[in-house]
């Protein structure tokens, strides 16, 4: 089947393009490090021909993530939620490349909750519209900083942002959590579990900011061994994270849809299980589904 | 007067020493910033006599501090919580010095809550002990991390670990929170307030790994300026703090004492006030009160 349009998703730290056919199937892939962190000013489109050069120049380009930001090609406006494939569509960003390419770029979507304090997403938008499918369900994505997202009928109608990620990663490197942890792979997950259980009583007792001095004091009292103390803090990390989530978010029937890549959504289905909400693993092509469902809604294909 | 002691309040980052006369006055005193992080293996003994070489060998010298810890000069071990002035002289670790001085060192003391977790205090113990003078009262102390102590008719009885100011040293140095920061000093304090308010709701409402994201989205969107970003992310930390911290901490009719610098307290007491709680000031020479207390507890004086 001959392809009908080139579906990128360029985030901040990896490119990934595909050549997709009219049925949603794909042809040929590209994936690389070069995330917009790491791609010098103006060198986008030097990136993206070396890359996908040998592909079709006359195939319409549909690109999300945060490649669309002011960090990126160019900064296109978020959409205001509730948002769905009208408001995705009518939000795309045009341009052609020098090369000669027409490229559409998917807005972001943003969203005020009830205090008035804004939120964004960039990128999810697309992969939570694809994996939906027209459908209502509660989808989290998974990644340095997490989303937490309920869609209805197709369209977005609100979301929160966790940096559970990023916390992750700041305190193991740059606080004292990290200076008991050890380097070698953790056996077995008893650390893991541990602070599931201590991040999911976070918030009804003695709040974050307390509970993640239990990283180093159980480290101190040999409570729990080194090797376990980086999977504690992740426990507790994504513990915390549900409990919050749980207040404003209601998983309905059908249970949690995760997306991303399967080191971060096994543990977080992990810690779903043992805060007893069930999860199914999202498709892992949801961000192409986004792209050609948001292709074909604004009529930008061949 | 004579003097009768002298006072090492000795911390990770700093250094001071007292030399204190039987009635609790001081009629000298040294600071610097030797704190035991900067000073090299084996090369306390040196440190201290560059500071007080001159001070009567004769006198015995008390300290408490970081100065006590495995990372310190010699380890003593915890005392167990609820400890007070006996508990804290019978635990005492003495030692003679290379040049002659008789030295006290004062336990820190550990805690274990209703789950089993355990919590450490070291240098704080002395504080308290100090500023409540065989009172009691709910007291807290400001610096990288936090403590709120109770104490009943002068003993320990227990306390909570809050990592509030390491997290937002970590945040602001390296987290993406810090990227829209500006450096210069923020005029008026819209900022703090805002943060204080958002930090005491996130207990009860989204918590802290979601509230965090809007220190970056309030400052996207131009709802905050640059300048009142890094204020707002201080308002929110202690915000958090205090919210989780009540439900377990009652300040009772006469509020709290706090225990820190001015630069830490000051904007601590004004997060209490918002919170609707009362508080002062504790004695800025809480540690000496209370090296003195444990000294004359002991029976090590002259």
């Amino acid at each position: 089947m001959p392809a009908n349009f080139i579906a990128l998703d360029w985030g901040t730290t990896s490119f990934r393009a595909y050549l997709v056919a009219a049925d949603g199937s794909i042809s040929d892939s590209r994936a690389s490090p070069d995330g917009i962190l790491s791609v010098a000013n103006a060198g986008f489109e030097p990136v993206l021909e070396r890359q996908i050069g040998s592909w079709d120049k006359g195939l319409p380009v549909l690109a999300s993530g945060m490649i669309t930001s002011r960090q990126g090609w160019h900064e296109v406006p978020y959409a205001i939620a509730p948002a769905g494939l009208p408001e995705l569509a009518a939000g795309l960003t045009s341009f052609r490349t020098v090369s000669g390419r027409a490229v559409a770029f998917v807005p972001g979507v943003s969203f005020r909750d009830a205090a008035g304090v804004p939120d964004v997403i960039r990128g999810e938008e697309t992969q939570v519209v694809g994996a939906a499918s027209g459908g209502s369900g509660l989808f989290v994505t998974r990644g340095t900083h997490c989303k937490w997202i309920e869609v209805v009928d197709g369209r977005i109608t609100r979301f929160a942002t966790f940096m559970t990620g990023e916390l992750f990663a700041v305190l193991k490197d740059h606080s004292i959590l990290g200076r008991l942890m050890t380097a070698e792979a953790a056996s077995g997950n008893t650390g893991f579990a541990l602070g599931v259980g201590a991040g999911l009583e976070s918030g009804a007792g003695a709040g974050l900011l307390h509970t993640l001095f239990s990283v180093r004091t159980l480290g101190l009292f040999g409570d729990i061994s080194a090797d376990q103390l980086s999977p504690y803090l992740s426990g507790l990390l994504l513990g915390a994270e549900i409990a919050a989530a749980r207040q404003n978010f209601q998983p309905g029937p059908s249970g949690i849809t995760v997306i991303g890549a399967p080191t971060l959504a096994e543990p977080f289905i992990a810690a779903l299980s043992r805060a007893g909400i069930a999860s199914r693993f999202g498709p892992a092509d949801a961000a192409v589904r986004g792209l050609a469902a948001i292709a074909k809604h604004a009529g930008v294909l061949a």
